[in-house]
């Protein structure tokens, strides 16, 4: 066992719902060791800038049940060079700070390994709305955004179902599919349009029209912001079979909202992890979830490994919304 | 009191959470006072087929809490017509049913009205969510349309404090301010654009501006889709403020949900009230809610009476989001 | 125009949703007067002991959307005394405040209203989740006590309806049946028991088995806790009818959560004229919500006319459970 | 690949969310196989008086959101002996039914494995809020009901904190704490009481008094109901610590509610998964989600196996509570 005394807590890229529950679980997971545990704002911005706070048990009470990240995240260009980075390592050994945990997503990770390859203990948790990070099954705030994607497509289906008509629902998702998959099997959607699989939009109107033989007169389709835009399938449906159809595009509000349980369990159980691989004297490693298990892999694998879409879970979706 | 024994009920134009409440009022309201209530569905389109059927207590059952409307809604070009109107009367009378309510918005009314000037008993109840109807103060699914809208914006506030940025959120009201002036209010936001009052985008950039100065970082600007689509504004401040800004329209959802207490109630006491004037002999109005008491009012006057913003509460708005 | 420069805002006796956006909107109506803004933590408890600070418009920022109350609150024994509130008064001298501002229920009235009879300008807002106080038609924290109470209702429908089983629902409401009466006529219950009217369980008993001959196989029956313990029914039912009868008692959650959209509403124009009021030198009155209208009212009348429950609703409740 | 023509699915015991879109995906998942799918009313008492009724995939529309199930469930002492589970058979037979799922806790699957043991091709899915089935790390409804009683939680917090008092909220699980850990943990509970761990009383006292001397003034107990009434937790504290202390027993809402994403897949992909093993063949087993996989397991090893809390669960909880 290291004899870590210090180590600091940041947020970086897009904020995601079980931030504060990761960074409460850093906190008192530090604390319960007996180190100093010390919060940095605005992300690897902030730390260039020297913007730590040392945190107590007290400065992450009531916070688990809160959307978004009470320390601030940002994007930062500076970061990206080997100047900006050794600004940070700098301003964090200046505090005589020794470990860092990066809770972010794929980009903030590039800069985490970067401080690990530099000599400076770092680890990773995967935060972001988006699971499209490999090496754990759940990134923090998936599950949330998920369930807000699918109380949205429970109203529009109300409108849908008394209007007997068609909408598309635009929902995040730039190169993974897993919030159209989940939302729109859950949301019992009657087609879902991913990054992951080649569909023909020519399928997914003859599938309309056969629906509409059955006697089925709404129909409710989702597409990740990945594969096209909504407006550009509601045009087409209406070019191609003349049936009116209605385009939302959901935007932030996916990002946002208190995070659900699975997301708050998962942010406290990563944050601890976290502490505890740190005060192991590990580094440059992110830890997730895989078969149920809290886990860690290399950041290396994390960026090699491809991360799949589950295509039994997009089956079952063709089967069950017939 | 007349001695009316079959009346007939529909929704029409577009749904509003409440719309289930008021059918099941009607319905119930109607058989304890003896009468045959038959629904109607897909609006005038299904009143001039025929889509006329008897309905009991027991078939508006557990649907209070569902949003849109069990009875389907359409729009109709053809019932605009005299034919169009004859064709339904037709329809009603040959079923034997003397009473019909129309549940809508002021288009729909102008039907209602036709058909009352016609002879035939019609009372309407506002059902839309936009609050755009003279002689009422509150329209069924306003209070819904607007708690929905509120944590739109609350869970967008989660981002917008994460990341101290600017977001521009496009809510429901082409000719009405009130769901923006009321979502914004109650959200906290920044900065309201409604149609009723002129603002200059100018004037929204240099509030936040000033608020900038005060270390206010995030803002939050609603603006009703009556004003101008908000990715034009968020251009503007982009170009004028130099500031990073983010476009949501929330679109569609608005109109989803299960309704509040208040619509329920609002959507059951309209209901029983309607079926009360119909068996009163009376035709020809619209009942409503006024200075919290259920009142009547003719569709004259619904149509000609200005529907008029509160502008003590815009200017409350002010005061309140510095 | 009185000149006054220094007011004070406390709340007291139960928390009720929308107390913070009352605070916020005192603090800012306040602050764009000109005024200096002090919150007193803790209620008259906290007043005593002259847990005063000086509020900016920042430090009610980003509190609208929470339930509870930022200022904290208490009951207080000492401050039924002369000794009490003459210490309570020195205390807000001592730092030169000329006005006050209370937000709480019927007690908390009382003191506010010796306050003023003392020579304090004091200011009332009703805010408690009852609805029990006179002179205003809404108190703050109830809409959104009876949306909460509404969506227990629902979740327990689906197990009264999956089960065909009766359930006894006990809600908040000591001396006042509006909780009940709201909650159980947007819920659709069908059965709902006030201390306003006098109903024998018999009767209640009665109607079950008559809806059960109508083939309605689930009942929900809502008791306000001032009729009587929801268990008694249960066992009544069970005895006189032999039907197996659930229980829940709703309990401490219908005081809590974010607040409404319209008790945000009503807490930021009640905060306001509160501030008006002051202002103008007023003093000895409550601000309420009548007729849909902002209004004012002496304490004395508050404590003197009976608050009336609308009987209209009540019977309309039983017309639409059949 | 057996020729199986016709199969049918029932639920029983308590009523569980997500229990919906497993009979959807029953359903829809037989009818592309080219069954005949049979719903049975009213679990195994339905099924000995042959209420099973052909369902097409319209007849599953609309229910994946809906809690409860659509049909019914009920507990059957004839059921438990051998003549009713042979007239149970007899009655499938009567319709040429050759497979059935059962969707219900341990209780149903006993019913269901006597019927396999009587060469009836029987699988179970575990439907239940409690997790207390081995063989599934999750049960279906279980996140759902941890997500109403965390909602439930973040709302006592508001009162909680507002008046700086203790509370002691009791929860669904008489052999099983997982609802109060995973909604302990995820909602900041100070303490946790499940029937797995033994702990004395007088050492919550003794945190909640340590907890006091560092300034924490409000504090959540959850208590599972197989421990001992809350209210007798209560009482103790009173006694031992003269610490006031409220008491909320959250009941039959727990049941109910829209399904969470979560459930609404696990359903989906259970449901689907049960009728690809009675297509195989198989019988006598149970469907669930081991390591984050859909699996099987016999019934057998479902009756044997001890079902586990996770202690590492437990420990992070007392650790993230200070």
């Amino acid at each position: 066992m290291m004899n870590m005394q210090k180590i600091a807590v940041l947020t970086s890229g897009g904020d995601a719902p079980g931030m504060n529950a990761a960074v409460r679980a850093v906190v008192r997971r530090g604390i319960s060791y007996g180190m100093e545990v010390y919060g940095i704002n605005h992300g690897y911005e902030g730390l260039m800038h020297g913007q730590i706070t040392l945190m107590d048990a007290g400065s992450v009470g009531d916070i688990i049940q809160r959307g978004g990240t009470i320390l601030h995240s940002s994007r930062s260009e500076e970061f990206k060079t080997d100047a900006g980075q050794q600004r940070g390592i700098d301003e964090l050994r200046r505090k005589g700070i020794e470990g860092l945990v990066v809770i972010g997503g794929d980009g903030s990770f590039r800069g985490a390994q970067r401080l690990s390859d530099k000599g400076f203990s770092t680890i990773g948790i995967p935060g972001t709305i988006d699971n499209d990070i490999s090496g754990t099954e759940m990134t923090l705030g998936f599950d949330t955004a998920v369930n807000t994607v699918l109380e949205a497509i429970d109203k529009i289906r109300d409108t849908a179902t008394s209007h007997e008509r068609i909408f598309v629902v635009e929902v995040m998702g730039r190169h993974c599919g897993d919030i159209a998959l989940w939302a729109g099997l859950s949301g019992g959607a009657e087609s879902i349009l991913i990054p992951e699989v080649n569909v023909e939009i020519t399928d997914v109107i003859h599938r309309l029209l056969e629906g509409n033989k059955r006697g089925k007169k709404h129909s409710i389709i989702i597409v990740a912001e990945g594969v096209c835009p909504a407006s550009e399938i509601a045009q087409r449906i209406k070019k191609e079979a003349g049936l009116d159809t209605r385009v939302t595009v959901l935007g932030h509000v996916q990002r946002g909202g208190s995070p659900s349980a699975f997301d708050r369990m998962l942010g406290s159980r990563l944050g601890a992890k976290a502490v505890d691989l740190l005060r192991e004297g590990q580094s440059g490693k992110m830890v997730g979830i895989q078969r149920n298990r809290i886990t860690e892999v290399d950041f290396a694998d994390v960026f090699t490994i491809e991360n799949d879409i589950d295509l039994d879970m997009y089956e079952l979706s063709k089967t069950l919304s017939i």
